[in-house]
């Protein structure tokens, strides 16, 4: 099969055997990639993930193993639309006794985990990938590919809402005006009156303001930004950049939480006694629940189309991920 | 009377008038003052403050103004041994309206606030000090002078009780062996059987043992403990310096909570990627209630007094506050 591989900083096309299913897994034919700015990280050296990057996807089970022929029938597997969680834990590779985190339920924290496409699992930038089935939600015939392909950041964006007592915030902060920042500004939206992003880029926070959030232009480097007076219960840093944190620490109100959903590689300056003098409680937030964001787009709560700005073949996969990062540009998928 | 100032990274002495007191405020004859880190810090730049300083303090009402004749013979005020909360809110200045957080009833975060000897409000390096009644505690005749002057710092110890759920914790870890360390292990080990304090100074280390935690020798930079493989549900980062967040980050387990009670000035490299995949929840923690540090004094069940190096009469404060940044100096007092 076609797939993509990470070499010395770039994406290399590779002709790879379709993986190979443990039991209780499935082979996903994929249809839509997106590129997300992680797999640039990835590029740069975040992890040092050797193999094919991608986990945001949507495609159809194409085989299944170690289920019954019966099960196979009944579940009426083969085909199905499905998008996948990207955590793969202990019991999906059989491994007895389960790990402390997968023991407390914590799986997406499991001790032995891979994550497709980031950790020692190959992903989303070729024709199949495997995943366990129980990683897969399949995705109602209401909701486009194009909308599917969203499902695993809008998840992401919905892991807030499970982390934040949401009903004690009056008004929310988005910093960051890129894909991920849009898509938890919508879901914060669903939930508050008041949300605002703070971004430098004009194109981009307009699509904000199409669906009720309100926005402010930052000029320069945001760690400048001190003269901003604005204070919020709720600030969500998801710039992308170390830069983002200082606004964000600064923006906080005291007793206020901080969400980190930037990962980027290398560390930023943080001048810790802010947070300690305001009793901030800064929160990583991570993967999150697929069917409440599957439930959004259903919904449609939540429309992330807008945020797409093309569409590449899986071939142009390296021209694909060389635009995603030119300026001005939203999310990219890959189709195949 | 008898003060000292900070002026160009030094403690200078001063004669300086009494304070004055404002309307439900009281003056306080300062008998024992302690030398906090934060203390230090002020010397090198931090808060750009300017003043006397000193929060930590046990001594006796001399004077109260703006309460009746009677009720100050009814409360007998005038030679109660007191310590003092060092936050001083709007309504002790007579403003009105209250801000936001005054009027949230987080007075710890009055947006006008003066802290004593850290914000616009002379400290406890005088032979007075003023503050708010509403501020002051009186200790009781079983706790001595020498155990009073930690009622500041034990508090703040304390608060880590108020913002953790520690009855979900199995083991924590203090980072740090200084004084504020040492208080927080304390703290913790009354309501926990497994508390490990992580020290370099193997002469600290074992002033924690004797009150039953556990303890683990950092040998070099704390930043390099990467191979440390233990893993904690609460995790204190009390160094007082930048490098100990990396170890404090890497020690916590997923979905852990780390708190942050070290004030340093200046930035600390922070590699922010590790608490959004491991979903960190980071605290910042300052200040805590009085009345529970108290209770631990007088029932006995923390007892400070080991942690007491050395006591200077005030005189002396410029010698005392460079003893305090020696190798192997504990808590130094100021007697006047």
């Amino acid at each position: 099969m076609r797939s993509f591989h990470v070499r010395a900083g770039k994406l290399k096309s590779a002709i790879a055997p379709v993986p190979k299913l443990r039991r209780g897994w499935a082979l996903v034919r994929v249809r839509l990639a997106g590129i997300c700015n992680t797999d640039i990280e990835i590029l740069r050296g975040y992890h040092d993930f050797r193999g094919t990057p991608g986990h945001e996807f949507v495609g159809e089970i194409a085989e299944v193993r170690g289920v019954s022929e019966r099960e196979r029938e009944q579940e009426r597997w083969i085909g199905r639309r499905v998008a996948g969680e990207i955590n793969v834990n202990c019991s999906a590779y059989g491994f007895r006794p389960l790990c402390e985190f997968c023991q407390r339920g914590l799986k997406t924290h499991c001790a032995r985990r891979t994550v497709l496409g980031i950790v020692a699992h190959d992903g989303a930038f070729a024709e199949y990938l495997a995943l366990p089935l129980e990683n897969l939600h399949v995705v109602p015939d209401s909701v486009s590919n194009e909308q599917a392909v969203f499902v695993e950041p809008l998840a992401a964006a919905c892991e807030i809402l499970d982390q934040v007592n949401i009903a004690k915030i009056n008004e929310a902060a988005v910093l960051g005006d890129g894909k991920l920042a849009q898509l938890v500004a919508r879901v914060l939206r669903i939930k508050l009156r008041h949300v605002v992003m703070y971004g430098k880029h004009e194109k981009k926070l307009a699509l904000a303001r199409l669906v009720g959030v309100k926005t402010k232009r930052i000029h320069g480097n945001t760690g400048d930004a001190k003269r901003v007076i604005e204070n919020y219960g709720l600030v969500v840093e998801a710039t992308g950049s170390p830069s983002g944190l200082t606004l964000a620490q600064h923006l906080t109100e005291p007793r206020g939480t901080l969400v980190l959903k930037s990962t980027f590689h290398g560390a930023a300056p943080v001048e810790t006694w802010s947070i300690v003098v305001k009793e901030i409680t800064m929160v990583g937030s991570r993967c999150g629940p697929f069917p409440k964001a599957i439930a959004l787009l259903r919904s449609g709560k939540v429309d992330p189309t807008p945020l797409i700005t093309r569409t590449f073949p899986l071939a142009e996969a390296p021209k694909a991920i060389q635009f995603a990062q030119k300026k001005g540009v939203m999310k990219i998928l890959l189709k195949s």
